[in-house]
């Protein structure tokens, strides 16, 4: 398994300054880019119709959705409202990297959008080990997930900039104890910016809805 | 990204000749060994305690866990009341392959043993590419992920053996169509054997119980 290691280095720096491009590329338009990450089911796709319907009478938005073979994503994002999405099958691969995003980027028309949502592929470990070149990586936590998975997988949950933690309509159902989850959380990345919602009964989803606003807003250019 | 393509070839064939050895290994001491992939926190590892608790008086059991740096789930094996419990830290490898498996199994004593659970790295997509030389891979979906995941993530719902629907006792409380998962399950593995079940009520843990014991006793040596 050693040989793989130099391949492995060489598309990691690869992958680094494709996703130094992408920023720049979206900076330049002055875009707001985030990059959803979660396990499988922890609500990625709810999350995305969430935000695009609570803001699409504010934004244009767009979003792009990794899957391994479907565009259920996709579908579903354009139902709630959003300008353009547009999905990146990966084939099998667990993860989007920045290449596939600055594939994705050539199909939008980035003057005309404010909010750019990336749903990468579910997957709680390998997305995190790729940039893409997007200004805030969020990750999806969930309740029934249980409370151990700041602990279990410490690099995902070190690495983003925001955490969501979805699915808390079903707190009273099934066994979590937020104290111990929220002790990993602080341990592996302190005073990381947490929004506790529920995409089902709508919950916390204000907070979160109006951090977004806060982020696009700033960099909106100035009118003189 | 092509340049990866021959060095994932080569590992993966070496991968599959330590997978036949693994499970010459298995065979020649009477071993049953299962492999329980999952999403993180779908309930593998409140599988492997459901499992253990509810055979350990009549055989001997060992579990080995995969996670990326933590040992909390060879601990809640070894409580359940495992014989043997070892824990593979992948140090952030997103799956089990067959050479951690080998290494795993020289710290058992498999004449000492009837049945081995592989708990492999929550993740429903990695672990899928690489057999570990077990006699059943078990995929443990859960009630809360939803119901598209089949159609998501095909590779992984076609290659295994067993499914297992955890969290039914959650039905009540999360929108989930079962006729809706059933089709996709049934495009991708057509007839695969299925036990819903909850680890937290017991429901349909019964099942899934005797299934294991019928593998099991099938394999012991007939007594002249």
């Amino acid at each position: 398994m050693t040989k793989t290691i130099p391949v492995v280095e060489k598309i990691l720096s690869a992958n680094d300054r494709l996703a130094a491009e992408n920023l720049a590329r979206l900076n330049a338009a002055n875009v707001f880019a985030l990059n959803f990450m979660a396990s499988p089911g922890a609500g990625k796709t709810s999350l995305v119709e969430r935000t695009v319907r609570g803001l699409a009478s504010k934004f244009r938005l767009a979003v792009i959705n990794g899957d391994l073979a479907t565009s259920i994503d996709a579908e579903r994002a354009e139902v709630a409202g959003a300008s353009v999405s547009i999905q990146i099958n990966t084939g099998g691969d667990c993860h989007l990297d920045a290449i596939m995003l600055q594939e994705a980027l050539t199909h939008l028309d980035l003057t005309a959008i404010d909010l750019l949502i990336v749903e990468n592929v579910g997957n709680l470990i390998c997305p995190a080990n790729f940039r893409l070149g997007v200004h805030n990586n969020v990750l999806v936590a969930s309740i029934p997930e249980g409370a151990d998975k700041p602990y279990k997988y410490p690099g995902t949950y070190r690495g983003v900039d925001t955490l969501v933690i979805n699915k808390i309509d079903l707190l009273p159902y099934v066994p979590f104890d937020m104290a111990y989850f929220r002790r990993g959380v602080e341990l592996l990345n302190p005073g990381v910016t947490t929004f506790p919602l529920s995409c089902v009964t709508g919950e916390g989803v204000d907070a979160w809805l109006a951090w977004i606003t806060a982020q696009v807003e700033a960099r909106r250019i100035p009118q003189a």
